[in-house]
């Protein structure tokens, strides 16, 4: 068994972009296992933008604490098991923290832990993305947004693990569907690979005309992983009765909540804007992960991953989600 | 039969408040009535915020055209008819206009005119305010807002017309009610005469923390009148799964739309919120004003009036509900 391992401290809450030091790689020794605990080696660490949040402040879950470890989602293996449901070989997903080892106790169930199966011909993790938070949030953020056929989806952030999903969700439900993202690359992935009608790119200065000429019966469905400026130009095309569903608000977290400028069409034109968080859905997890697994084996949702190597990477991949350098899910494998 | 009209012709679009001139009063002749036409004459004038927004742009009504006659509900009496549907002496509400006198033509329902009965001890002017407008917009915002018993409600512009219903529709369901408005007398009348369980005035400079002291438990709904600042607060202090109903905003229509900084806890909080205009709810207005009707004959539902007199003091009256100068429904009786 091994005897040490390595975990990110959170140091200090960030302003802004995380700087060096508010997450330090710190070197511990593992206890000796009790009755009742297992070991489990992580493998894979999901890197999504709520952590941005965890580490700042109290939000749906408590901000991590200074000094503790950083909260993040990941895939491990168990290998030593004194546990009674986990034996060598297990493999699960759940609140791994950003760190070599987890240890679990007898009641694993408060860091969401799961156990998953193998799955022939598919990546493990698969577990984190598409069948993990990201198709999990795209699934039940779809289903607020009750897109009816021939309507017009918009999603931000649209080569995003979540928008990228999202918006095949509403190809399968036979919406138009526009993605805005932030390089021509990722325009043309969303477009050619995944099937959406139409992607912007926001760094283009007529983006915002390019948006509307993209949407020529207005926008019934914006499924918001962005906020600020993107947001509001979305706003400004909705439809009547159109629907937003508040999945992220991405442009806010590194920097002062930009606010929404065009709150006043809500009032006219009686849009719903929901937001929501996939804890909210925990009892209908199995649900959508067996929905989105089908779709996945059949081809009709496809997924991409952008790997960085190295637990003491993860600081740096953090911040590549608010610069725009990944393309479809942000995975640290150890 | 009266020869002459008096009307107010929107002139110029205003910027900020109405300024003078904007409303011109314009002296007209009244055509002879032909076959299928009658004429009223209006007695009670309703004065609203969305005025304001009818002046100025296009929104869920087409803006009134330049050297149009403004738009506006009122009430008016049948004072001669060649119309097949209306005889001398029938009463209607419906979209008068501002003028003393109205040709109702064939088609009379494309002003929204509908025939009131005379209610024994009741004045007429109820068919603008609680069994008008007003009435309706709260008793369908609030169904929006899904109250349930013992959850907190907060209304922002708790005095005026609309959110003064709202507040009672919400404790005829069982909530905690907290109302905002602009002076201690209109806090006074709500809490003494409505029942309301609170009132903050916002114009007391620690009035934010007076609202938290009062919503010990958290703001479950949240009937926004208002928006901008006093939306930013309330929005502060919402309950996970909140609800907000965006019945106006009035704080952005006479300057700048302020935007919404605080939405950012839409995501955070979970929160609905939803826009609504009662125009959507038309087929739904008779059982409304007959649930209404119940409530104020068994005076579950009080209501007071601020009477301006005079067709030309009607541009003022506007400008009166952006500086708080009316408590309950404005009135500009002819």
């Amino acid at each position: 068994m091994p005897s040490t391992n390595r975990q990110l401290i959170l140091q200090s809450r960030p302003k802004g972009m995380l700087a060096p030091g508010d997450l330090q790689l710190k070197e511990t020794s593992l206890p000796e296992l009790k009755d009742g605990q297992a070991l489990a080696r992580v493998k894979y660490l999901s890197i999504d933008p709520t952590m941005r949040i965890w580490m700042a402040m109290d939000s749906y879950l408590p901000a991590v604490q200074i000094g503790g470890v950083m909260r993040a989602l990941g895939f491990a293996e168990i290998v030593e098991s004194r546990h009674p449901d986990y034996k060598k070989g297990d493999r699960v997903t759940g609140e791994t923290g950003l760190q070599d080892y987890l240890v679990l106790e007898a009641n694993a169930s408060q860091r969401f832990i799961q156990k998953v199966p193998k799955i022939p011909f598919v990546s493990d993790t698969v577990f984190l993305g598409t069948l993990g938070i990201n198709g999990l949030t795209a699934y039940f953020g779809m289903e607020i947004g009750a897109p009816k056929k021939g309507e017009t989806l918009v999603v931000s952030a649209a080569a995003g693990a979540t928008g990228s999903i999202a918006g095949q969700i509403g190809k399968i439900r036979g919406c138009r569907v526009v993605g805005i993202a932030g390089s021509d690359e990722k325009c043309n992935w969303v477009t050619r690979d995944l099937g959406f009608d139409a992607a912007i790119n926001y760094k283009h200065p007529d983006w915002k005309a390019k948006l509307a000429a993209a949407v020529p019966n207005g926008i019934d469905i914006d499924f918001e992983n962005v906020g600020g400026e993107i947001m509001n130009a979305v706003l400004d095309l909705m439809n009547l009765h159109g629907r937003v569903v508040v999945c992220g608000l991405i442009s806010g977290y590194t920097k002062e909540d930009p606010g929404l400028a065009s709150f006043g069409i809500v009032l006219v034109k009686r849009l719903r804007v929901e937001g929501f968080i996939i804890l909210d859905y925990a009892s209908r997890f199995m649900e959508a992960a067996t929905q989105l697994g089908q779709w996945k084996m059949f081809g009709k949702i496809k997924d991409r991953e952008t790997i960085v190597e190295g637990l003491e990477k993860a600081p740096d991949a953090i911040n590549m989600l608010f610069t725009g350098g990944n393309t479809g899910k942000l995975i640290v494998k150890l």
